[in-house]
């Protein structure tokens, strides 16, 4: 960021300034928030999060009609977020055995479960099947098998997609049309791979096989990827069908939309993405003279991660002349490890005048005994001096759910803001969990 | 590693081979120790890790003399762990009030306790004070200042060394005489902050300063860049000592001694390290007309590192025809994070015979819905099918430390293994550990 530049931080419209000059996240004043619960804290604005799975949901229903939005919980799964997904009426992607347990537990119906991964175990297919999870997406062979041996022990059918690779590998604003074939996930179309299992899956007693799934990749700022991938999976129907004479009734467009992690970050709304998809899969349809499919999405990201923000307290800063200037916070790599993991990119404010002119370049580092630990290299903010707080924008997805206890650091609490109150959605963690499982 | 070559794996001394041709390590069954306690399952030999402790503790006694060899707890940190290193004569180095606490609630001698960190937070030094902790390695003056503060508070002096850049940035074979003063910890030397933060302390009421302490880096495979810092550190103690009648008793050379990850991998005897640096500090001190210093090592990773396995089932196995072979395993980067965040390499072994011809070369992917959850790209290994057991090697340390509960994967147990028999260090985490802070 240049320096001076500011108000076009505020890109998160959940946020805002009162009247003290304080930052707010949903109406509710984050210097607050922090007295309150501490830092560092994860803060999001459950308002926001309900609205965005709106705009998906409302978007399907008024573009496509017969499809279910699936809110990806590997972005961020705890009990209240499956809770405010369910009341919101999403269907929900789960990864996992804890995902799907936590869904469980949060009361979510096990019929708009959609269970992905490269490699379920048999404990987590036997628990996805005894409680009658609707629809496991099946990754490759040994697992179709294995479900169906389970549904067989447990006298019944079970509901499965295919996870297909399309051959298009999309991120940010490219995408390539070889290479996604080398993935530990799913079976390729190209190969005759995805016909061949589907075939295979129509002959298993107890498999019900509803559809096709694919995931092209991640923050994709684009739609051609997503209209080019569903064309391709509508062939992929229409082929099964002509050939074979097996019916896919559902086609999982999976995830992956960009969301503005930086200023000049530019996501196609959601809507529109919507839009453009449907339009496409209705017309390769009736090309391909098959039903058009109920359609699904599974954004994660796009719901969750423009909610939230990462509030920390400053402690020493290090000027080191003509080098660089480290603002150390309570937090890092262990609440957030996207910048070690991915070089990712945040912005930041101050949570006190959060207008200020941003005079200095400096870097807002971790705590963590890592030299790697930085949060965000080089950033223009406002002077800062011990107990000073700054939020990090953008974090409200794969922060939380990739935290660690590294350098035996608790996790920070998470917070959820709804009409303005916060409740607590996770509890800080203590030393004494930390210690929790030690003999 | 190359097609065939088997051999050379057993380079963990901890590992060998039954009479049912199973992998052992500390002399106990591998695929026993998987059956009894589940996978993913990390298991370490803890007579090997005292003997580690031991190699350099006899090491310092025999070259040195006044000297203490800290077990770098971030490593590996559990109560098991800090138990032992008491017992095995040890101080302990933790970089966290949760290393502390678990040190703490260990028995372990507050006194041979080093407390660092970039950002210490007040509760952290506040809790150090209160246990007496005896040695904090200060890294700026906000803290230095608030230490002064708390031990006002508390009615008595603590003791502190500083951290010290002092320009030397070591790596694997690799060092550079600059630029480590771009870094978010320490005192630089050469721009006169070393000299001006100690000679400040001195002049504060309840800090007794006690000595100073370098860290040049990790995974270092020279002694040379040891042998630099030890005289550079010394120098600067004969300064202080003659401009300023500062007398610094204690020199800390920090860690980062290499360990061996790869075959190729060749670390210096941990022994010879301690008689080159020992040989060194005396020539130094010597020169300088300086007393001897206690002199303190802080080994983490080569103690703990080359004494543990983990160990994963095989679950998929996806041939992508002239492509790639996917051998996808029930853990992953939520228990190995080194080779998504470092690119770290490992070796593996089949838990099962082990010494079978490696005969096809495939990637072990991890479970976590992330096309970047690799644990070992591209090695030769013998045929693998699901239900197979693999041990991916020298994960001793920074893996169980690391671990996160992404995708809400419950963290695995730890097993160590001492006199051939196993026992429980860390319990597995159950999917209701992973909702217990849920609201």
């Amino acid at each position: 960021m240049r320096l001076g530049e500011v108000i076009n931080l505020f890109f998160m419209d959940c946020l805002g300034v009162n009247e003290k000059n304080n930052l707010t996240i949903g109406g509710a004043d984050v210097a607050e928030l922090a007295a309150q619960y501490g830092t560092p804290l994860y803060i999001m604005d459950e308002d926001k999060i309900r609205e965005n799975c709106r705009v998906y949901k409302t978007a399907m229903e008024k573009y496509y009609g017969n499809g279910l939005v699936l809110y990806a919980s590997k972005a961020f799964s705890c009990l209240h977020i499956c809770r405010a997904a369910k009341e919101e009426g999403m269907g929900l992607d789960v990864v996992s055995g804890g995902e799907l347990y936590t869904a469980l537990k949060a009361g979510f119906p096990a019929d708009y479960i959609y269970f992905h991964g490269n490699n379920k175990t048999e404990d987590e297919l036997r628990l996805a099947v005894e409680n009658n999870v609707g629809h496991i997406v099946v990754d490759n062979k040994y697992e179709l098998e294995l479900l169906n041996a389970l549904a067989e022990e447990r006298g019944g059918n079970v509901g499965v997609s295919f996870r297909i690779k399309p051959g298009i590998d999309a991120h940010t604003h490219d995408f390539i049309m070889t290479g996604q074939i080398d993935s530990k996930f799913g079976f390729a179309l190209e190969t005759g791979e995805a016909e061949e299992i589907t075939r295979y899956a129509a002959t298993l007693p107890h498999i019900d096989v509803t559809g096709v799934h694919c995931h092209i990749g991640s923050q994709i700022f684009d739609v051609a990827p997503f209209l080019l991938a569903a064309e391709r999976m509508i062939d992929f129907i229409g082929d099964m069908k002509d050939k074979h004479g097996v019916l896919l009734t559902e086609l999982n467009l999976g995830g992956g939309y960009g969301v503005k992690y930086l200023t000049d970050d530019d996501p196609v709304p959601y809507g529109a993405y919507i839009q453009s998809v449907a339009d496409t899969v209705r017309a390769a349809a009736k090309k391909r003279n098959v039903a058009p499919p109920k359609l699904i999405m599974e954004p994660g990201r796009s719901i969750t991660a423009p909610a939230g923000i990462t509030v920390y307290t400053v402690g020493a800063v290090k000027e080191i002349p003509g080098v660089r200037t480290y603002v150390s916070v309570d937090g890092g790599m262990a609440d957030n490890p996207r910048y070690i993991m991915y070089g990712a990119k945040y912005e930041a404010l101050t949570v006190r005048n959060p207008e200020a002119e941003r005079s200095k370049v400096v870097t807002i580092a971790g705590k963590c005994c890592e030299s790697g630990d930085i949060l965000i290299k080089d950033i223009a903010m406002p002077p800062l001096g011990p107990g000073d707080l700054v939020a990090v924008l953008t974090t409200g997805a794969y922060n939380y759910s990739m935290a660690s206890n590294y350098n035996r650091i608790p996790r920070p609490a998470v917070v959820m803001v709804r009409g303005g109150k916060p409740s607590l959605a996770v509890r800080r963690e203590s030393y004494d969990d930390i210690i929790k499982n030690d003999v």
